[in-house]
């Protein structure tokens, strides 16, 4: 049975891996056709979605029978519970992905305003949050995960800057209005793949440490 | 045992209910100030938010303790993990009204544009959602949860309407640009209101039904 266990669980972990790889590839593919003006990805990017959608079920499905058949304590609970909030993430960075790409496709239909600058800035920032926010899930490192949780003011402020920049730019010559706002929505979508991040960065935190709540399961169980 | 599993169960079902109510009055709030444009919440709201987030964590912990202590099976895993995961979009309501709040603060700076008709419309039926799913969830109702679903398409349409409408405003005159990007992200931040409570919907929907779960659960318990 424990052995069985064991290989649900890392089941469990590696179908969440699977899944976040798909993600991180979706805001690759995305932010790549935004900044080369390619969407030779139109037919790829729904049927990623899809597959992230498809993991997301397998992952909740795998956590729901782990919990109802077997008895998972501490360490163990916490890794199917932190498994199900992550999934939820990714599945959302997927989401944004998306909308990324419907914003670039409207972009697409007006010339470039200037050379796109903060807003890859701020999407290599947020794939390093959601790759480093993996990491530390896969190394049980609170350390590196803590890390992430700081890095958000970071793209914060980058957004605000990209905010700011852009109205200047709407307000001197209306013609760029359309697509101001969509890059301003772009770095919005960012902004939230960057919160989701540290979402996950935040489980693992809970993940690694809890201290208190696994106090209390100890002590009552 | 099991009476006390049923008091702490009743008691997690409880916490998401008064987290419920605390993420709606944010929302009314919320709505109420850009509406009349009238910023007296500017102390409550965090207070609110504060709240809101320590019964998120109120419902984690519960949740973690009868997943650690007790076995849970069939429906009462569902209702556990459902209950998690709302609480989560709760949690993001909560953001979401704050968001809101800020571009309020914006908003107030400049005149009002014209009368708000679409985006108060939009609070409404988001609001709507949100009172439904969460009456779906109290009375176990699938069949109301699944409308909830549907009407997420109807709030898309609005949204799509305001985003037109303001554009054409920020083209012909340049002066509404910060109005109607306040606006825009209003109309945004609404949606996802409306695509949280269809995430509530939809966790209801499983809790209720979940049939093919249930039954792998039965069969190898």
């Amino acid at each position: 049975m424990t052995k069985f266990f064991e290989e649900d669980l890392d089941n469990l972990k590696q179908t969440l891996l699977r899944m976040a790889g798909k993600a991180e590839e979706m805001i690759r593919m995305t932010v790549h056709a935004l900044v080369q003006r390619d969407v030779s990805i139109a037919d790829e990017l729904p049927k990623m979605e899809q597959e992230v959608n498809r993991l997301q079920l397998e992952i909740d499905d795998r956590a729901f029978k782990l919990l109802a058949l077997q008895q998972p304590m501490a360490h163990d609970l916490r890794l199917i519970i932190a498994a199900m909030k992550i999934s939820v993430d990714l599945e959302r960075i997927g989401d944004q992905a998306v909308n990324i790409y419907d914003n670039t496709k409207i972009l697409l239909q007006f010339p470039l305003l200037k050379p796109l600058i903060d807003i890859p800035k701020m999407a290599d920032i947020a794939e390093e949050m959601l790759r480093d926010s993996l990491d530390a899930f896969v190394d049980s490192d609170a350390g590196k995960a803590r890390v992430v949780v700081t890095r958000d003011d970071e793209v914060d402020a980058l957004k605000e800057q990209v905010f700011r920049e852009l109205l200047t730019y709407m307000i001197s010559d209306p013609r760029t209005i359309q697509v101001g706002l969509q890059l301003i929505l772009v770095a919005r979508h960012l902004e939230r793949i960057a919160d989701h991040a540290t979402n996950i960065a935040e489980d693992v935190v809970y993940l690694v440490e809890a201290k208190d709540i696994r106090h209390h399961a100890e002590e009552q169980a």
